[in-house]
């Protein structure tokens, strides 16, 4: 599928919704479990899912169309979000990322984006160049990703609890 | 986590949920994509999901409180969906299995299944003793084993499009 940004709005503007529906209201044991040191629970993920909102996505963004390749995006800070979530309910994420994930998809818009604005180039500081059609496909896969691990980490809580089945539910093997 | 049936019907009635989130209204080509042959699309997995509700999961169960281990559950047809489903829109898709899984969940209720019910032995055509717990679990994996199932053959569509970011996205390597 070639990249359309229609096609991504749609995907970045469903998230919010499809992780209420997975998650609002849930058991607490369903949150906060995670698949070992170091690893995360679904409630870490929409922390995670909020400082891209804050500082990746579209910031890059920004920085594609006022600098192009001039100057390479600042690195994103993956855990980030175990400070700022401290003490924050699931409901409180799930509404500040849909929030903010509104904001985004509106500045994306308000950028009118050309055929030629997506073909611009910029500066990844581990990938090198990189263009704005990239980091917006990117930004589509790296939601898809996360409600795979939110998932993944729920199913995983269950891993004991399905004995046999165990052969058929390969979910549980992943990691 | 130890398996708890209101846990189960939790994650069990969202589900529905979850696929209108991800599926209702969204363009043709996010829902058709696979990820090659013998493979399935989202659309195909809704017509998946559909023919559990209506073979699988709670007909099994009525098995193990009618027979337990004296009748075996009936071999289930994975891909019984493809006839079924055909010529129907997604939305007719996601409307059937919301109805079907109220109805599954209705079901499970009226079961009453007290702590020795869910310890009630049934017979698995291939995984052999089973009991109605470890059945239930599995039904909730099986989901969220679908869901990721989803969200990772819609991260596909776009394999190529994200360029040098695969590098990062995990989903994109799974299968």
């Amino acid at each position: 599928m070639d990249f359309e940004l229609e096609h991504a709005k749609e995907i970045l503007g469903r998230t919010p919704a499809t992780l209420n529906a997975m998650l609002r209201d849930v058991s607490e044991a369903w949150l906060v479990g995670n698949e070992g040191a170091e690893t995360w629970s679904p409630y870490d993920v929409v922390g995670h899912l909020i400082h891209g909102e804050e500082t990746d996505w579209i910031p890059r963004a920004r920085i594609i169309l006022e600098h192009g390749e001039a100057r390479a995006f600042e690195p994103f800070d993956r855990v980030g979000m175990f400070e700022k979530s401290k003490g924050k309910t699931i409901a409180e994420l799930l509404d500040e990322f849909a929030k903010l994930r509104k904001q985004s998809l509106n500045e994306l818009s308000a950028m009118n984006l050309t055929p030629e604005l997506l073909e611009k180039r910029g500066s990844h500081p581990e990938l090198g160049v990189v263009t704005m059609k990239l980091l917006l496909a990117a930004w589509v896969v790296h939601d898809l990703g996360h409600v795979r691990q939110i998932v993944r980490v729920m199913a995983k809580q269950y891993s004991d609890a399905v004995g046999p089945w165990r052969a058929y539910l390969s979910i549980l093997d992943e990691h």
